[in-house]
């Protein structure tokens, strides 16, 4: 049983405070941990240290080793560049398969919130226990708990068993990100539940699909699978990896693959995907603000404020995020945060690439 | 013929630019010269250097003798302590009796902006030669261009003399800041000027009436007048200055004297009050946004942003003002600057003394 912890995000829409080198991921935004390492932490008790591994670009490498200094260092595997998350999997299924054929993967995204710990690990252990055959792809699905237009949605079909009283069901479909109107279909419907990212799979299961769906994908692990463990693994992965099509594990194998099977949780999982989703784990003061700064806030409502080494005063403002972060400032509309990787762009047109 | 140019005021509303080792008449808010420096700099072939006094608080001394260093020393009176501008002028009118006693005085504030400098130094040719009898206080009222509710007014009456061209008036009564509707009539009914603070009168006359109508300043000012010339001078002024009365100068004496004419004029005149009369003189971008930033703006609307020092970047807002200055940022609504001075009480209050 091995944890894969995808860490090779961007997490450009936490810009000013998350930059290229140094992403969501790596940043304490809930408390005095890193994202990468509540991730690590929500694993204890459940796997080792020598089981945990973390696949991240090669910049990141040394971000990693100091953040979680427990990890032995060969289990940090590097993408070299950015090739999306079925990419990242077969590279780290190629690690796997190495030190056991049959081993179960969990792949867990670095960068998401989960509340209640026991909740997830049994989840975690009833998934485990269903992937065990290799017959199937298990899925955790999140219960939702609002209409929300920024997840995908995995729609649930009949049960096919219940393990310590947890049913695990067929999935009948994947579904990109909805408009409003269908979110709220999803809801009322009530079998619809939200794509965590988080699968879990025997090795040879997940190398087969990745064979049967993806064979360009399928060729270039194969040659990185040959190379491991040899003295030509570092130079194979690097001229091996950036060649490798540019997909997502859901697109690439999810929405087309019909072993899947999904498991519905309810253990406060949030991918903590922008600074409102932020605001939901900060306390507000009477006015609906969420201020980390010191300052004056006049007649000011509905804000978050982050500028921990400036005071700020604001005055007659409302739905704003304020993010300050030394030589850059970001005034952003609530609604539309979502749009923040776009300035990132513009700001990465526009010459300033010192701060994203 | 002499100037004296009131410089002792606190330019709180430019917070954060503005501070309280610093205030607005030190800054340059529009272009390379400060606005005190630019009030020096319309007197350029009017008057001398040696004919020019600032009167200052004693914290700003060294500030106008860095940026004035054309003025004799002797010519920077200092204040010791803020006591509004009926005493300031009082005190310079000693200074100024014991050095002309027949001498005209042009009080001119050190932090207004004048546009056409050729039409401003008529006016006051003007009014210099209207005030030599020494029958009247003149004051230069400026003819409205908007129904503006941030300023003073002067009610005209009939013409009194025309001199090269421009008429002289009588003046029936001086008006506090108006309401909307009152400055929409005031702007209507056409007699209506502004109160620019600009006054001329001989300094005889001046000490005539503060003995008349401020009698208790008046006995400070003659005590401060005895020492002028004596080793005791500056001990004297200390002792006395900060015991005067708390008075402007419109309500201790020009709203209750009537010996005062009024000289309507038009050469481009605004006491840029605010960070918004400021935009009134930078180039808007066609959002209507003025951007002294590197930055990117997305969909920013008649917004602000001053921040010379960062990168900013802004997404979906309107109608903001936002100022940086180093350890300080201040983001407020437009429709609200006339408050910062409010903001910057709350911060004092809160103990943010080394920022305001």
């Amino acid at each position: 049983m091995y944890a894969v912890i995808l860490a090779g995000g961007k997490g450009e829409r936490f810009w000013p405070l998350s930059r290229r080198d140094k992403p969501k991921q790596f940043l304490s935004l809930l408390g005095n941990r890193t994202m990468l390492q509540m991730t690590v932490d929500k694993l204890q008790g459940l796997l080792t240290p020598a089981n945990i591994y973390v696949i991240t670009e090669r910049i990141y490498l040394e971000l990693v080793r100091k953040q979680l200094p427990e990890l032995p260092l060969e289990n940090i595997i590097c993408e070299y560049c950015g090739r999306d998350t079925a990419a990242a999997v077969g590279l780290a299924a190629a690690y796997i398969q190495h030190r056991d054929p049959e081993g179960i993967m969990i792949v867990l995204p670095a960068d998401h919130f989960i509340a209640d710990i026991e909740e997830f690990q049994r989840i975690i252990q009833v998934a485990v226990r269903s992937a065990d055959s290799g017959e199937y792809v298990v899925t955790i699905g999140i219960r939702p708990s609002r209409p929300e237009t920024g997840y995908g949605y995995i729609q649930q079909g009949e049960a096919v068993e219940n393990l310590e009283g947890i049913n695990v069901h067929k999935t009948i479909a994947f579904h990109e990100k909805p408009d409003l109107q269908t979110a709220v279909d999803y809801i009322t419907q009530g079998s619809y539940l939200w794509n965590s990212g988080m699968f879990v799979w025997r090795v040879d299961l997940l190398l087969g699909l990745i064979a049967r769906y993806l064979p360009e994908l399928n060729r270039g692990v194969a040659l990185i699978s040959e190379a491991i463990g040899t003295e030509r693994e570092a130079e194979v992965i690097r001229n091996v990896y950036e060649k490798l099509p540019r997909v997502s594990i859901d697109y690439g194998i999810m929405e087309k693959c019909e072993q899947v099977l999904v498991i519905p949780a309810a253990f406060g999982w949030d991918d903590v995907g922008s600074w409102t989703a932020l605001g939901r784990y900060r306390e507000s003061d009477p006015q609906g603000n969420i201020l980390e700064s010191r300052g004056v806030f006049v007649d000011t409502h509905e804000c978050m404020v982050y500028a921990p080494q400036r005071v700020v005063a604001t005055l007659g403002v409302e739905g704003l995020i304020i993010v300050d972060n030394q030589d850059s400032l970001l005034i952003c509309s609530k609604d539309r945060v979502q749009e923040i990787k776009k300035v990132v762009e513009a700001l990465k047109e526009a010459g300033y690439r010192d701060i994203v």
